[in-house]
């Protein structure tokens, strides 16, 4: 059974490691020490079998996950897929133009909860205009 | 102060045109019945303002749209704006990698109830693989 | 103990048939063959305990539920609040100024939704303008 | 790469198939032809990885999934799962008290929107008292 | 009309106690500062009346509610029904079992959430694998 | 086109301005810094063109605008709100009324957090019974 899931696993540590670099693998030890079983699971199905798909580039995989943490309100995996964002290659002009159009779809306050975290994930990470 | 509006409002209604071309000249002139107020900021805002902003692409736009439409649950919208995702260049791959994305983010149910309402969306535009 | 309800449940009766007349006796029906139980704690701490509270007037919470129906889109008890809105004195145009309102905080779709139950419930009752 | 998913595939088709019988079969069948990969996730990971673990019995899955469908909204899924808690040995009564405790946490139009869809399963299925 | 709340109401104030202890005591007697009302129809309405109803044990009511609250993301309240399922006998690995089955239902987020909070209420406990 | 915008601008500032005085500046300049796109459209859009409009009184836009925040669980608009209802004309007790109103339409949890708000705005502005 264990043999049956490495591989998945294995791929998305790879995945989640290209992207984020140490700062995943940081985060996947720290998840493993909350749940072990949901880490597994993230590893397999979140970068293991989804991120990485053919069809659809990293970058707009990016940005389509920012906007629906915005809406959602989901402020801690916001933070961490707008990191994710920006290695991917997206600007700070293409972040902020995703916040800024979540003002329509769910509404102002969605925008501007998740414009803060953006100024914070942009001043961590260096990028300028 | 109906003339400092009006460059927002054709401006707005000609995006929408460029996009979804006579089906978005049907859907103003029926929601002006519904409302038109809530009609003329919707040209004016969302379509003069922001749809077309420089910094992001429409094709990108679209996508995040339908990724923040289907983890809110509103089909009437994301059905228009899975037309608009096609009209802007989005390819069904693309568009169902979005979808099978938001399994991550909103849920299952979330991906699977847009999955239902592209697959309707699919058939009317023509839309192959 | 069924002694005990029976004052706030003969009072929630009352306030919900002074807003909504015979339509709320039939809906009080037709709920309690879905489940009498919580068709018994909607009558008693619904109507009887918080509608009908002094502090606030009727048709303002009115209008406040409809704004916080219309964000969660809950289609089916945003009808019955915007009937009770307009039995309680909304105008029309407060209400349509509620659901404009609700563009900005629970983004457009919220507000078209909404609005497209309400020209339904403007219909239904004969409200003009 | 096929063979390695293989083994959770059927485990899923397996587990969903004892819960729901022929009618789990038919929707897979039917998912498949909308997505094959959403579906294929959808029983590897749901059925194959989460339904059957260990830790917690099928009947309080069950339940609790009920509970989360409630408050989220999601109709078809709500269906779909309501009967699956019947299948899994919850009484109609059991069903019911989740979904009266629901107007707690979700209000009470997430506990009567739910209640809508639990009388029609409970007609389908010929759940009695 | 005082009266006639009362027992509802002692028997919410018992109903809470037996589950939470002094802590119990403790919040009515701070949340009665914030507002006496909502307090008094909370113990009336959530512990009076619904908590302890016949037809559901109080584990199972217990990890329902925090299926409801982790997809609402309501974390205070997670916090504190979080240990009322401990006290109600649910063990660690069941509470992790109805988090974990949340990914699925709220998306992976709504998971990682509520057991970020689950972490910290079992180390308060001590509770233990 | 700047020119075409300032009009509804200098509405917009002024609108907030005469609700909140020095406290609306202040919070448009850091928010100027935050993103002044978005910064904008919040001032000509939500106070320019939405906020003063008539047909209804600014009482009650405020006191809906405060119901939608609560069920929708954005606290810091929530806070802002709730100062603008004060500023507005609303009473404590009026507040304090379309908070455990929110009870039975977002759940008691919503109720519960926003009301934890309320107590702050309250303590903050000195607002008696």
């Amino acid at each position: 059974m264990e043999e049956k899931h490495s591989e998945r696993y294995k791929k998305g540590l790879h995945v989640g490691h290209e992207i984020w670099g140490a700062e995943f693998d940081e985060m996947m030890k720290t998840s493993r020490e909350v749940d072990p079983d949901l880490q597994r699971y993230t590893v397999e199905y979140v970068f293991g079998d989804i991120f990485h798909r053919a069809g659809l580039d990293l970058k707009t995989r990016s940005l389509c996950t920012v906007a629906a943490l915005a809406v959602l309100g989901r402020r801690n995996q916001l933070r961490f897929h707008l990191e994710g964002a920006v290695k991917n290659g997206a600007s700070k002009r293409e972040i902020l133009e995703v916040l800024i159009q979540m003002s329509v779809y769910g509404g102002f306050p969605a925008a501007w909860d998740a414009l803060s975290v953006a100024r914070d994930v942009f001043t961590k990470l260096g990028v300028k205009d």
